[in-house]
């Protein structure tokens, strides 16, 4: 069994060789630009710590992990053009060092680059993978569509809110943790309790986020505490707030939203108060407690001896306990 | 042996066929109207037709087919993003119809489709048609990066236009061709040199292209004759034209480039006259003439009975001489 740092270490030294050194420069450097900014690397380690609970061998994952990861900070670089983000992990994003059409080109090629990567995939195994694959693209697509429509929106209900989020954020874990598991020769129901792992790990995630935004603690965040709550975003919190609340409730919350800029503090400060009122922080950790609940059973269904799936354990805790 | 028109009824019935009443309606109905909007579907039908030459039976390439016309649509969506293009096919662009952000994100969602439907191939075929298609998927990214690029520079020489033409325009025909023989059964060296005729079709094309809308009649070419002019495009014509032309009138055609909007005809008659006293159009109708020359050398090196090969060299000839 290989530890995360291994499996990290793999990953990232894969990365390192990927060459985006082709011309012409003007679509190839925003690619590698991308790929140096970092991020956790969570998908492609999942997906070969998937593998590796059924294979002592995870090499013939490492090129499809690496492509899902290429796939994911493809979508990273296309959201902030739609999002008109600025920064990405601290950095310049795409479209502000370069243009807009250097980023919507750029990330044409990274997809078509992460299929290059899907495709290096043992012929047995190459359709199903691939499958795999285009299917939950395609539901991160849409899972981007509903986000920017519930921007737009009165309200959001709290399930399209949960089902927004499924397919924007959990999708493409369970997916990583699936093919990892097919292509390390797992039987048909390990591969799927390990997607149902990623599903509630990834929802788990999610709401942990939207717990950090406003409830966190702006030493270990990193982060402006209340960026949520300062752009109307309809968060577990928000969508929670509005079920819940009775018709006076409800109008003082929609009057806190409506709070102009300048006076961001005065905004945060009463929208959690509202918050706090309704009870929707523990609301919000009762539903990621029940999702992390969820994927340990999942996980407890996979059929390999115990003590492999320790990492998997440990790395889920991690990321469900984390400050930042 | 189909002809033509049974090729082109069985494309068009499959691409009806494609249902995208998938919710959420704002990622879907954008792709359904992109393909609505038609166009010759010169790509699938020679795909079927190159095919047909080893093989009576079209339907392993049908899917493959449509994906690699779903993909050219996507391209088509978002160039006219990057070039601010109003109009394709005489309606509104989807970025107009819609806005920008869906134009990316439907137009990302295409190319997933398009991976979708290529996915159905043959196992035996699947990672090379796919290895075809990704290759050639990423050529037409640097073709239009190159493109864009190119309206940059003050100076593009013929060889590098050409090589963006080739790269923009004509790797898809060719892969279209390629990806029909493969599924058709056909040998290596004949894919080749059905993926070679393609190349030499594809550049023939793009120079057509280029005299008509200097040279064609108003009347049958359907658009104004000229807009590349206006545009300061760097055509043929263009870059053969400042490659040909001595200190004195490169001069001459430098101030008549810089003609302001207002003066359209003018610019129009001098720098065309130029063009005429330069011989840049006998240039660029021998380059043409030669491109299809070799296209009928490699199209007769397809070891497949002569009279099997005619539709094809029908339809180059179509594309040869049409006048629109």
């Amino acid at each position: 069994m290989k530890t995360i740092n291994e499996i990290l270490q793999l990953i990232n030294s894969e990365i390192d060789k990927t060459a985006w050194t082709k011309e012409p420069r003007g679509l190839y450097e925003p690619i590698a630009y991308t790929l140096r900014l970092g991020g956790k690397r969570i998908r492609p380690a999942v997906a070969l710590m998937a593998c590796n609970l059924f294979s002592e061998d995870v090499q013939p994952a490492i090129k499809p992990a690496i492509g899902i990861e290429i796939f994911h900070n493809f979508t990273l670089l296309h959201d902030d053009i739609m999002d008109k983000a600025d920064l990405r992990r601290g950095q310049p994003t795409v479209h502000k060092k370069w243009d807009e059409n250097t980023a919507i080109l750029s990330g044409d090629m990274m997809q078509i680059a992460a299929y290059q990567f899907i495709a290096e995939t043992k012929a047995e195994y190459l359709k199903q993978v691939l499958d795999i694959f285009s299917q939950t693209a395609g539901e991160v697509c849409e899972g981007q569509q509903y986000d920017m429509e519930f921007e737009k929106r009165e309200t959001v209900s709290v399930a399209e809110y949960l089902d927004m989020i499924r397919l924007k954020t959990a999708v493409l874990l369970a997916a990583s943790l699936k093919t990892g598991a097919v292509l390390g020769g797992a039987k048909a129901e390990d591969a799927q309790a390990l997607y149902d792992f990623g599903i509630d790990i990834g929802m788990a995630f999610q709401l942990k986020d939207d717990l950090l935004d406003t409830y966190g603690d702006e030493k270990t965040f990193g982060k402006k505490i209340g960026g949520d709550i300062l752009c109307n975003k309809k968060t577990y919190l928000l969508t929670t707030a509005l079920e819940k609340a009775d018709a006076v409730q409800r109008e003082k919350l929609q009057s806190c939203l409506q709070i102009p800029s300048g006076r961001e503090e005065e905004k945060i400060t009463f929208v959690t108060s509202v918050y706090d009122e309704l009870n929707v922080k523990v609301a919000c950790e009762d539903a990621m407690n029940s999702y992390y609940s969820s994927a340990m059973a999942n996980l407890d269904n996979v059929q390999v001896d115990n003590d492999k799936k320790q990492e998997l354990r440990i790395l889920a805790k991690k990321l469900m306990f984390r400050e930042d």
